[in-house]
């Protein structure tokens, strides 16, 4: 019998009612605001009453460079959730919401597999609670109340040409990049260049992800930077007075979600912005939550740790206060395969040397994760055709790097199967010796973070950039902006900037193409290579076989 | 002291919790999915078990033409079922959900005034149960993977000149009403003129509101015209393997939502397509819905009785084989005297004649709405500064056109200030003298529709079309679509396409501009003058003064 899909798996899930989940956690039923039987909201004066807790420990999932192969940092995420909850520990995950577009494209969603996965599945990869759809709307609120004011006189002085606030849809459509809006004569406003971004990548989306409460999100809308004026003079979005109509939009959206595992554990599934133009992390409101009601938290980073665990050190935990207890760096047998640089389709057989090779990918990752003063494992998500001499000869080098790599059998087993690697994580987290800091001061020059992230954790040579970036940052700190953290915006597939230089390569530079101030979110966005900002469908997209079966059930979502 | 605001009463209600809303429809709570404690959806398997019950009496509320002195239809359909609920039947109130942009804009909500209201209003204006962003998301989709297709080689050979389907927002924006999209290289695809309606507009709202089921609703999806190819062969949804993934993505949005007014009687809140190029009424799902659990259900239908009443009749009843069992217009003595020849600024002062004259656009309302062969009666939305002289005067009138009109006073004294209306309400609709009929049958010619309601509806002497037109309608014919009802869409504000026409005009022509074939929705669309379907924000937008009070509450969403 073939292996059971992981939808066939979700939806034989028995799942207890909500409220029985957040009685784990100490939730009372009124503090939850039920969506259908299985979703819930936990209410804003809820989480106000939580202040004075005390907080239980933060454990960071991670991953080295991610491959076609997959290395399951959500899936290993859920299973440890699970795994320490087994072990009695009073238990919560934290991670993204997924993101609806696409899903129907080629990529499935975000929500772990095997027996390691939230359920409801099908509801987190459509609409689930609509914070999506409130930050859509929030977002396209404000782009309409910019072309209704330049329609209605312009009081303001924006430069319709500098206009830098783009519009957003939840959906992969490559023919709304580009665009020219306004047309069709004098009622429709001015003509002018525009695009669309996919919801992810909107700035309100990382925004609700880092404020800490409605009154902080709101101060944060008001700073958003829409465009400028025609003498370069920055225009926010409070100017336009949005940021009130901005925060009703998102009252809601702001409540983090509540769902739960296969095997019951807690699970806070809220937020989840782009993992380059943005932070790659879920809300910081609902990491506190989950902090202050439980033991341990599991969460993750999107993409590489070289991005993802970066700029959780560097962003989230720098400005929300957190400090991880350790940090898991997920590897497979078959992505150590591909960083040792066998190819796709000779990934089935067996090749010790190449693992030994791709190692040096790893061992960066460790390397850079413990340098922010944190504790480390490596979890070996298993697959069935990896073999005990290649899975020997990861232990053997991540011993060699002073840690333990261990093998993990979630997607199989559940819980059960990472119960080792549990154990392991409370160890690390308890001994208390660690000590952690950020790679770079708040007062450091923002070229100078860039060059410090790209040197330190990259390991590149230099940092190549125009002058007029140089003098973009430099004008950005004389506007007082010189303190926040820089949040870098390359491909995943490499410490480099190089998509095909895997392993751990060395002697590369990294170009800065593009500089962004998010001054709303709170960071300044380097863009190093091509971003795509919103996604397009393939020729054959998931929505083709995307339906309801005969018995009204979702078939081809995974 | 200040009569208390809409917004004010509405958030000091004591709402019950829905399950105990459901209950006296007698649905059980594991039939509700609950959103929050004071919103639930009916699930689809309930609703497919009520099949063979029998249905209770509907009555239609539709109004005179509509001025801005308001005539409150909605506020009386409130009134009428907490009036009917007060003398002890059954009963349950269908109306339509708010668009999310107009709240942005200037105009309210949708929910009723006064203590004739449906709570949670803030909700209900915002995003409720994110029906609206289902839609949004099933009609981007679709329009996606046009574009998809086309780039990946259109196979299917669209013309890109005459691809139809544009894309939907919940916003108003002028900005997008005409775009240019696919700029920005061959990445993007190829550029092609298209635009933005407004969410309400969209074809998936109508067909939502008309499906009867999901399999229904999959049909309609495919039926979809979506463009034509080169030699004009129309191009459907279901070619581009769209229907499945739409109707997922609609799954929960087609279950009806079930709030409670301020005296707790149950109302289903449920789709709201446009009033001009769509029907303009709540979906045939919450209307069966209802009137199988309930021995009287209330509902509205968009605008006057001329486009609401008409669309009511000869769309939703004639395709959902309803009838409705009394019909209920509603005027007020400001709306009267406006229609009487009476300038704004001087509706406060008593003016008789004026109310004698304007009672003509009455007198042709109520004639029309017999004409179905449905008993009717008038209500006097009751205002403060009403004399007694002026509601004499309409009263005078209605007796001579052989009805009644009576007094209410729900704004003010909720369900027990409109209980005469529903006695006699409930003395019409057991009468059972009635014989509900629609205006025209199936198998008229299409043009011939469109004459008939211009002519015996809106009494007209011609209809005015090119030959293109009527040509394009003989085609439809032929093409098998002649035996669809027509959707007219004009100004609201008049019998005739002229919205200075007040009263009770004659001697005009029809232009009919444009005809449109939604056939996944059912209807031909005869658009008689210019339809705005992607409206924009006043220079002030109400978006400037909604934000959230010191206490957490939403000021400025009325």
């Amino acid at each position: 019998m073939a292996p059971k899909t992981d939808i066939e798996i979700a939806r034989t899930a028995e799942k207890r009612p909500i409220q029985e989940i957040g009685a784990k956690l100490g939730i009372p039923p009124e503090a939850l605001l039920p969506y259908g039987h299985d979703k819930a909201k936990v209410t804003a004066d809820f989480i106000a009453g939580l202040e004075d807790r005390p907080e239980g420990r933060l454990i960071l999932v991670t991953a080295i460079n991610p491959t076609p192969a997959g290395e399951g940092k959500t899936t290993t995420t859920v299973g440890l959730g699970d795994g320490l909850a087994r072990l009695g520990h009073k238990t919560a995950i934290c991670i993204r919401e997924a993101s609806l577009g696409p899903c129907f494209g080629m990529k499935g969603g975000a929500a772990g597999g095997g027996y390691a996965q939230i359920v409801p599945m099908e509801d987190m990869n459509l609409h689930f609670t609509g914070d999506f759809h409130a930050i859509t709307a929030a977002h396209n609120l404000l782009a309409a109340m910019i072309d209704n004011h330049i329609y209605w006189g312009n009081a303001l002085g924006i430069d319709q040409r500098r206009v830098t606030w783009r519009r957003v849809m939840d959906m992969n459509d490559r023919a709304l990049r580009d665009i020219v809006c306004s047309l069709g004569g004098p009622s429709n406003g001015y003509p002018r260049e525009t695009g669309f971004d996919i919801t992810v990548a909107s700035e309100v989306m990382a925004i609700l992800c880092l404020a800490t409460d409605l009154a902080d999100l709101q101060r944060r809308l008001g700073e958003i930077i829409i465009g400028y004026t025609r003498d370069r003079t920055p225009v926010h979005a409070r100017e336009l007075k949005a940021d009130g109509a901005m925060t009703v939009l998102l009252r809601d959206a702001i409540q983090p979600n509540l769902v739960q595992t296969l095997e019951h554990t807690p699970a806070f599934v809220h937020g989840g912005p782009f993992a380059n133009i943005a932070h790659g992390c879920n809300s910081v409101i609902a990491t506190r939550t989950a902090l202050r009601l439980a033991d341990y938290v599991v969460t993750e980073a999107g993409f590489g740790a070289d991005l993802g665990a970066e700029k959780f050190m560097n962003i989230k935990c720098r400005k929300a206060g957190l400090a991880p207890a350790a940090v898991v760096v997920v590897a497979t047998v078959k992505a150590l395969k591909m960083n040792g640089g066998v190819a796709k389709d000779d990934l089935k057989a067996e090749n010790v040397a190449a693992v030994r090779t791709g190692c040096a990918n790893l061992g960066r990752h460790i390397e850079n994760v413990r340098s922010f003063g944190v504790p480390t494992v490596v979890a070996i998500n298993h697959f069935a055709g990896d073999t005990e001499a290649e899975i020997a000869a990861v232990q053997d080098y991540v011993r060699g790097q002073g840690t333990e790599a261990i093998l993990c059998r979630h997607w199989a087993e559940g819980g059960a199967g990472i119960e080792p690697l549990a154990r392991k994580v409370v160890a690390l987290a308890e001994t208390d010796h660690h000590s952690f800091a950020p790679l770079y001061p708040d007062e450091m020059g923002l070229f100078h973070k860039i060059e410090t992230i790209a040197r330190r954790i990259y390991r590149a040579d230099h940092v190549v950039a125009d002058q007029k970036i140089r003098d973009q940052l430099t004008a950005w700190e004389e506007a007082g902006y010189g303190h926040l953290p820089v949040c870098m915006a390359k491909t995943q597939y490499s410490f480099s900037t190089d998509p095909e230089l895997i392993g751990a390569p060395e002697g590369f530079d990294v170009p800065v193409r593009e500089v962004r101030l998010a001054a709303g979110a709170g960071f300044v966005v380097a863009i190093c290579g091509r971003i795509m900002t919103m996604p397009g469908l393939p020729p054959e997209p998931a929505a083709h076989s995307i339906g309801l079966n005969a018995e009204g059930q979702i078939e081809g979502l995974f």
